[in-house]
C-alpha cells in the first residue's frame, strides 16, 4: 500500500490516505519521494477550480526522489538513481508530437495529479520518459520546483528562440517569476521585472533583474514603449494587457504561462504594425527539462525555497493560499 | 505639375487634381505610373476610416511604372527601369529595424498614401529603397497588386518560417486571399481555404486550395480540429475566432494581415496547452518584396485582375466598394 495525503472533497484538508497502486506497468517506474514542491495548480486542483478533480485527490507534481522499482520494459533508469517528476507523467510516445520531441504537446498526455495519485506520498509512479535524472551540481533537496515552475518558464525561452541580445520582461515575481528572472539573466538578456508590489524591487534586482516596473503605474509604461523583445507573464490575474503589448519591440512576443481569467483582448492593429505575437505554452518536454537542469547546474540556479516537513502539508497549503511563499514551498519527506 | 485624381473630402468622388511636387529630394525617385492596383485601404483612406486622411487625397499604392527621374544620391536605379511601389514609400534607413532589413517595421516609415500623394497620377515619388525592380517573368501590367496585397500575405510566410510540410489555412478569398492560396500551394503546403461564400469552393480549388471549409458552418470545424500549422486571416470582419484557434495544430499560429473591428479574444487556456500563437504583420520589406517577385516569376504566380482605364477610376472604386472584384482591380494609365 502507498501512504499518501489526500483531500476527500473540494477545499478539504489533506488527510492520511492509503491506496493499492496495483502491479507496476511494464513501461512505468516507481519513485521513492524525498521531497516535493508545491505549485499553485495543486491548490487549484484541490479546490476543483478546473472541474476535473477526482477525489480522493493526492497533490504533488514537483517530486524529487530515487528510482525504487522499474517496469519490465524500462531500460533507461535503474533503482537508486535520483530523478525528478513534474506536471506530466505519461505521453503516448507514438503520436507526431512525441515523435518530434514534443512529448509535452501529446494529445494523450497524462498529468501527475489529474486522474492519477500525486507525489504527496511515499511513492509516486510515472512513465519512464518523464522521470528526468538530476545531474551533479543540482541540489536535489531544492530541485523539486524546477520540475514544474522552472520548466514552465524555461520552456518558452527555448521554444521561441529568445537570444542573449534580447530585452526580456517578466510579469509577476513569485514561484515562476523568480526563476524566469534568474534564467533570463543567465541567458544573457536585459531583464525587466514587472510587479504590482513596489516593495519587491530590491528582491527583483537581487534575482537578476536590471530594471523594475511597478505594474500598477501605467505612466511607467511610456518609458519602455516598444522596447521589449519577449515578455513572459506568470500571473493568474487580469492585467491591462495593452500596456504590455505596447511595451513590445518590433517582432516582440507577449507570452503566457499562467492562465488568466478573461480572454486577452488582442487588438489586431496593436499586433500588425510591429509584427507582434501573443502565445502560450505548457510545461516542457523531457529533453527540455534535462537541458534546463544542465543549465541550472552550470549557472548555479536554484529555486528559492521554504521547507515544510511532510507532516505540516496542510500548513504549507494554507501558507500558499495566503500568497506568502518566498518563493516556493518544498515538502521534505521523512527519511 | 503632376496630374492626379483626388477626393476633396471623405467619400467624395475622385476629381482631376494638379499639384506641384517641388524639387525631387536627393534620395527619392519619380516613377512614371503605367498601372496601379486598387486596395481596400485606398477606400478606407478615401473614407477617412482611420481618421488620418488629409484632403485632397490621392489614392494608389500598388503602382507599376518606369523610373522617370532619380535624385542626386540615388545609385541603385536608372531612368527607364520598370519598378513597383507598394504601401511604404520611405523609411529612415538608420534605425535598428532598417539596419536589420526590417524597413517595413521602421518607426518613421511613410506610407504612399498617408501624408503623401499616391499613384492615381501620372507620376509618383518614393525613397529609392522602396522602388523594387520588376524581374523578367513578371508581367508588369498585372503586377501592381503584388506590391501590397501580394507582399502582405507573402511576408508572414517568410517571417514565421512556414515550411512546405505545413498544413496552412487561408481565411477569405479576395484580393489578398487568392494570392495567399497560390503562394502557399507553390510553397508546397497543404492548403485549406475558408470562406463564408459556399459558391467560392470551385474557385478556391482552382487557385490551389486542397480543401474548402464554409466558415459559416461551425460543425465543419470539428473535422479539422488541431490540424493546421498556420492560418492567415485576410478578412476585415469579426469571425468566431475560437473555431480557428481550435483548428490550429500544436505549435500552430493564427495570423492576421487584415484589421478586424473588435479585439480577438485570446483565451490563454486555448493557446497554452498546445503552444499556439496569435500575431499580425504589415506589408513586407524591400528585400522580401524582391524575393516574392522572384518566387512569382519562378512559379508563374500572378494576381487575377480586372482592368479599368484610369478615366474610369470612380467606377472602379464603386466596384470595389460593392465587394465585386475577382480578385483585384488594376487601373491602366493612358500610354
Amino acid at each position: 500500500m502507498h501512504k499518501a495525503l489526500a483531500a476527500t472533497r473540494a477545499k478539504a484538508p489533506l488527510e492520511p490516505f492509503e491506496y493499492d497502486p496495483g502491479p507496476l506497468p511494464h513501461d512505468e517506474i516507481e519513485i521513492k519521494v524525498h521531497s516535493c514542491g508545491i505549485c499553485h495548480s495543486d491548490l487549484s486542483m484541490l479546490d476543483n477550480d478546473w472541474q476535473n478533480t477526482k477525489y480522493p485527490f493526492v497533490p504533488g507534481h514537483e517530486a524529487i526522489g530515487t528510482v525504487h522499482a522499474v517496469g519490465e520494459h524500462v531500460k533507461n533508469l535503474t533503482p537508486g538513481q535520483t530523478v525528478g517528476l513534474g506536471w506530466y507523467s505519461r505521453s503516448d510516445n507514438v503520436c507526431r508530437q512525441c515523435l518530434s520531441g514534443d512529448h509535452n504537446l501529446c494529445p494523450n498526455a497524462e498529468q501527475t495529479i489529474v486522474g492519477r495519485f500525486g507525489a504527496f506520498a511515499d511513492f509516486v509512479r510515472c512513465h519512464h520518459t518523464w522521470a528526468v535524472p538530476i545531474p551533479p551540481g543540482v541540489d536535489p533537496s531544492k530541485a523539486g520546483p524546477l520540475l514544474c515552475a522552472g520548466i514552465t518558464v524555461f520552456n518558452p525561452i527555448v521554444q521561441f528562440g529568445v537570444r542573449p541580445t534580447h530585452r526580456a520582461g517578466v510579469i509577476g515575481i513569485g514561484g515562476l517569476g523568480h526563476l524566469a528572472i534568474a534564467f533570463l539573466n543567465a541567458w544573457g538578456c536585459d531583464v525587466t521585472a514587472f510587479s504590482s508590489s513596489a516593495d519587491k524591487e530590491a528582491e527583483a534586482r537581487s534575482l537578476g533583474a536590471h530594471r523594475f516596473v511597478n505594474s500598477r503605474d501605467s505612466s511607467k509604461f511610456s518609458a519602455i514603449a516598444g522596447s521589449l523583445d519577449f515578455i513572459i507573464s506568470t500571473v493568474n490575474v487580469n492585467l491591462k494587457w495593452s500596456d504590455y503589448i505596447g511595451a513590445l519591440a518590433p517582432r516582440g512576443r507577449l507570452h503566457f504561462v499562467g492562465v488568466v481569467p478573461d480572454p486577452v483582448p488582442a487588438t489586431v492593429f496593436s499586433l500588425l504594425g510591429a509584427q507582434r505575437s501573443i502565445s502560450g505554452t505548457p510545461a516542457g518536454s523531457p529533453a527540455t527539462i534535462a537541458t534546463m537542469l544542465d543549465f541550472c547546474a552550470r549557472h548555479k540556479i536554484a529555486p528559492i525555497t521554504e521547507d515544510f516537513p511532510f507532516a505540516r502539508a496542510n500548513d504549507a497549503m494554507e501558507h500558499l493560499r495566503a500568497g506568502k511563499p518566498r518563493y516556493r514551498i518544498v515538502l521534505q519527506m521523512p527519511r
